[in-house]
């Protein structure tokens, strides 16, 4: 996956745009949270300590890139895009809890349950979910996005988040561990895991852009392939991975037993499998032409990723 | 707070009214919520174990009567009215969990994670809160509120439950823990960590009914009022009661050293503001006339409930 001379110009001006587009994430969730000061101050402390803990803004640039496909602007996407980042977040938080995967580290840092303790870290996880929807139905200005486009947005990051969505996926997962799966079952744990929200990330920034249903249809598929070749780059990299790149425990996944896709099929299978979704994901964004190309290289940037 | 003769048969005739309204919200979960056996089941089984538990519904109805009030319909208020259910249910599965009250009894039943697991009740509580939001964002016909209304609502609820209000209340809970409080550090965490959602169960009955901005006011004051009152009289409650009544164990919240109303301030003055807060909350309603009986018999029974 090492790219060539052609494809390292435009990874390097994409990791601009990324860049670029992380910052304003970052400097929107900062402006919408409450400062760490605000009482009672442990929780607020424990909310940002997770929320800018150096995540790589994925699913939010991939609200704001798909809405760019199809003619949105970023006012009216970066409450979307930061409510999917809360989400993430969240679910980050509780995943790493002693009673879930027992994380103690994650992009390097200690988890929120170690620095706060257990019941700080439920409620910080409880918190960033509330703020999410409370950020998507009462967007500050200059966000115009109408009432119409925001209880759709909101039903459908509900729905990717849910019990049909990710808290699904963490309870099959969870249910799995240790346990031989096979090939649809490990789909099926993706698919709902890490997928529901990646797919939900593009629809959503065509929602809030007002995308027709074939543009509509065209985001879906993208984020599905997208999601799953995600998630079996993921999986690559802890097998492959070191501590330090990853910021967690290499091979942490492995070890507990946990279903990972080079695991049933192979590292080379693994990665062919990455590749021909991404190749399939790009196909879908040639009708949006030029205003498609940076959903395009966020899509190639996700497989090509070290961490 | 025995009930002479006369309101005694009101109480009766209202007993009939709360287990009406109660049912219709009990159906309404039932045919909202995915069945047990919708897979992941076991994440299934816990939402509904917990949401069935035999809860009172108060704070539904409170969404119903004061929808009834300002000349809501039914149809219109239910998926309010069960959203703040969902809400408060996740809010009492991660309140039980051993890193925050470590409760195994809840309404006489074993708490979630008793039953299923740490693991899993963190994620039925999380899956609720998201349900909450669901509901409220795409209602299932005959419910026709305009998206303007929804927004209006899930912003409302979303503050009531966040840091500013019910998460914000119990991180205060557990930091006073086995420390004096003074009367005002106990008002205000009765105020975030039960009053909030109160507070907004009545003003949301109102919103989604398109109350006037003074009638919007009336209930806001009567939700504050009567959901202190509520708090204290469960704090008397937690003193007075025994196992059996209570459904859980009886003394508890003292023995632990939580911060309660007849702690801070004894029993008979405990009962007395109670009282105090009931009979302003019941004046605000004067205005509604006889469409704010139903709200008003609410206040009446919250205060002389036995449980």
């Amino acid at each position: 996956m090492s790219p060539d001379h052609g494809t390292l110009e435009a990874e390097q001006s994409f990791e601009r745009y990324l860049a670029g587009r992380a910052a304003l994430v970052d400097t929107y969730l900062d402006r919408y949270l409450p400062p760490e000061s605000t009482p009672p101050e442990k929780i607020s402390r424990a909310v940002r300590y997770s929320l800018f803990a150096g995540g790589k803004r994925l699913r939010p640039v991939l609200v704001l890139a798909a809405a760019e496909a199809v003619g949105g602007t970023v006012e009216d996407t970066l409450p979307a895009a930061a409510a999917f980042e809360m989400i993430h977040t969240y679910s980050l938080i509780h995943d790493d809890l002693p009673a879930m995967d027992d994380d103690s580290l994650r992009r390097g840092r200690p988890t929120s349950h170690v620095v706060f303790g257990e019941a700080v870290a439920i409620l910080a996880g409880d918190a960033l979910q509330t703020h999410a929807f409370a950020v998507l139905a009462d967007p500050p200005a200059p966000c115009r996005l109408s009432a119409d486009r925001r209880v759709r947005a909101i039903a459908e990051l509900a729905s990717a988040a849910g019990v049909g969505g990710m808290v699904g996926g963490q309870v099959l997962d969870l249910e799995f561990e240790g346990r031989p799966v096979d090939a649809a079952t490990l789909e099926r744990i993706h698919r709902h895991k890490t997928g529901a929200l990646i797919r939900a990330s593009a629809r959503v920034g065509g929602i809030v852009s007002g995308a027709s249903e074939d543009d509509l249809s065209r985001l879906t598929r993208f984020g599905e392939e997208a999601g799953l070749a995600f998630q079996i780059v993921d999986d690559i990299l802890d097998v492959e991975g070191n501590d330090a790149s990853l910021g967690k425990s290499a091979g942490k996944d492995a070890r507990s037993g946990k279903a990972t896709y080079p695991l049933v099929h192979g590292v080379s299978e693994a990665r062919r499998k990455a590749e021909e979704l991404v190749s399939s994901a790009l196909g879908r964004l040639k009708p949006f032409g030029a205003a498609g190309r940076p959903l395009a290289l966020l899509a190639e940037h996700m497989i090509r990723r070290s961490r």
